[in-house]
């Protein structure tokens, strides 16, 4: 049982180390180069550096979680399913976006409107799954106190805006190299530490679900410590919204089928406030009629026009994700 | 009892970061500035850059583990006591090393003899102290096994070297900015981690030691991220043998206190790795007479020479300890 988180994060980080140069190679050939055109401070010297090489986050984390997923499939509710529909499905309109700016050389990529309804539909769909499903239902667990609150109804639009939510802040924040790639493996970790606490405190019969999500998070772990060898300062591939969404579809996946998702406000801290940035420069600038919070937005923009480094906000941003992320854990140990 | 794991991470983050400045300050006018000896490959850039920058890693450590501290200091065999003499001495050392090294401006520092007795005392007292110990004794875990293996009376001379050699490899591991405490902030989470699956699973009896160590690991991760906010590249000052072998000190006393030692080979494997290299390098040139297996020893400089930058080996050297720290942790819930 505990073995097989091992396994998954092993074969994801092989998978990914092994398939890495030779998808590099194939993307650059196919012409997939980023146009950076005014994204952030100062990276026109990133021209050229292919991106969706989140494919081979995708390859490493689909492999893991199947090899080394607890039970054969039976056709029940089981969450290996749910846990790759949403997140390969997150991942499917991020690659559209991707395709279509890379392969077909048009700006814009997907219409927001499409993008939108992509994601309206796979969020929606899962929320509906877990509120029916009878291992997840309409509670979720409030950290600290052990208490559950029920949503009722309600849970399914909330949700369904949470899902959205932490997948385009995970893609907000694929901005730096190595950023989203370490955030993530730092908060998989944390989620796969959270099931092996739920494991080794539980009662047996919901085991084999916990177990498919700490499979599944061990394999992001190792899937983005692979990815990292290409990915790290000065990056040979961007993920791309392909990668991105990918991450976040899975990480809130995670979050919502152990019932905790307002746990992702700690261990997801740094990629919600991607958005939470994004959103109030918008509207501050609005309100004033032109002025700015940040000197640029996401977030990330504005540490790097202040002079840091791209390697010394990773760096920060990792420090603040582990800190976090050790609350989160030790929220759950308190709740036990 | 969780929550103070909690509180002692932020408080040892807070100090780290409030002292750096003036630390750094104070330093620089005392000229405690490194001397560069051919150490590492073309590193001459890094003349004068202040060393002991470990102090403010050692103020983290003792307020936050003092505050934290689960018990008033009551006089028994408490766990504390032992934690922090093991590292603090250790840190003695390496303080009178640097001291003689940067203030007195003699390079060879201690001599090699005086270096080994003060650490064969350190670690000799200790493994007298655990074996004898009702709640350590001489017996050690055997990770994926479940095991016991009972040493005996040899406890105390295995567990002296065992502390030295990590100590020391602690020490050969800081050759890079921002390498050991980026590999002690991932080591340290997975023993606070180990402390908080324990207290989970355990019998109520032990668990304020448990606690005592799990506040001390969380107050190595929260000075240690503190500590990188100065020490990451380009770094503005190094730990210096003070911060090296505090840290090693206190890595090696967690592992003994915990009766894990042998988890250390993996979630410690790559300052381990530091000192292996460096005794093969010597052993092969010994016995062919002049040649060389690694470019450079310990196996950082050798990866530098091959052309890989400090950042590039700090991130795979931390993503390595990651996924081994967290073989170390299935492997301790597998045990519960």
């Amino acid at each position: 049982m505990y073995y097989r988180m091992i396994c998954a994060a092993l074969i994801a980080l092989a998978i990914a180390l092994l398939l890495g140069p030779g998808l590099i190679r194939y993307l650059k050939k196919l012409h997939f180069g980023q146009t950076i055109y005014e994204l952030g401070p100062s990276h026109q010297q990133k021209q050229g550096t292919p991106v969706m090489g989140g494919l081979m986050i995708a390859a490493g984390i689909l492999a893991a979680s199947l090899i080394c997923h607890p039970i054969p499939w039976s056709g029940e509710w089981d969450f290996i399913l749910p846990l790759l529909a949403v997140s390969f499905l997150s991942m499917a309109v991020g690659f559209a976006d991707d395709y279509i700016k890379a392969v077909k050389k048009r700006h814009d990529g997907l219409k927001p409107m499409q993008k939108i309804a992509g994601q309206i539909i796979v969020s929606l769909g899962f929320s509906l799954y877990c509120y029916f499903s009878p291992k997840v239902g309409s509670c979720i667990q409030i950290p600290f106190t052990g208490l559950e609150w029920d949503l009722g109804v309600f849970y399914i639009p909330v949700m369904t805006l949470l899902v959205i939510f932490i997948v385009n802040s995970s893609n907000l924040q694929d901005g730096l190299d190595g950023l989203l790639s370490t955030v993530t493996t730092v908060s998989s970790a944390s989620w796969a530490v959270i099931c092996l606490i739920l494991l080794v405190s539980a009662r047996a019969a919901d085991s084999a679900d916990t177990t498919t999500v700490g499979v599944f998070a061990m394999s992001m772990v190792g899937a983005c410590i692979g990815f990292l060898r290409f990915n790290r300062y000065p990056a040979k591939t961007f993920m791309g919204d392909t990668g991105s969404m990918l991450l976040g579809g899975g990480t809130v996946a995670m979050a919502l089928l152990l019932r905790q998702p307002l746990l992702l406000l700690l261990s997801f801290f740094t990629p919600i406030m991607s958005s939470v940035s994004v959103i109030m420069q918008r509207y501050y600038f609005k309100l004033t009629h032109g002025k700015r919070i940040f000197l640029m937005s996401p977030i990330h923009h504005h540490f790097e026009k202040k002079g840091y480094s791209e390697t010394q906000i990773v760096s920060m941003y990792a420090g603040i994700t582990m800190i976090l992320s050790l609350i989160a854990i030790v929220s759950v140990c308190a709740m036990q």
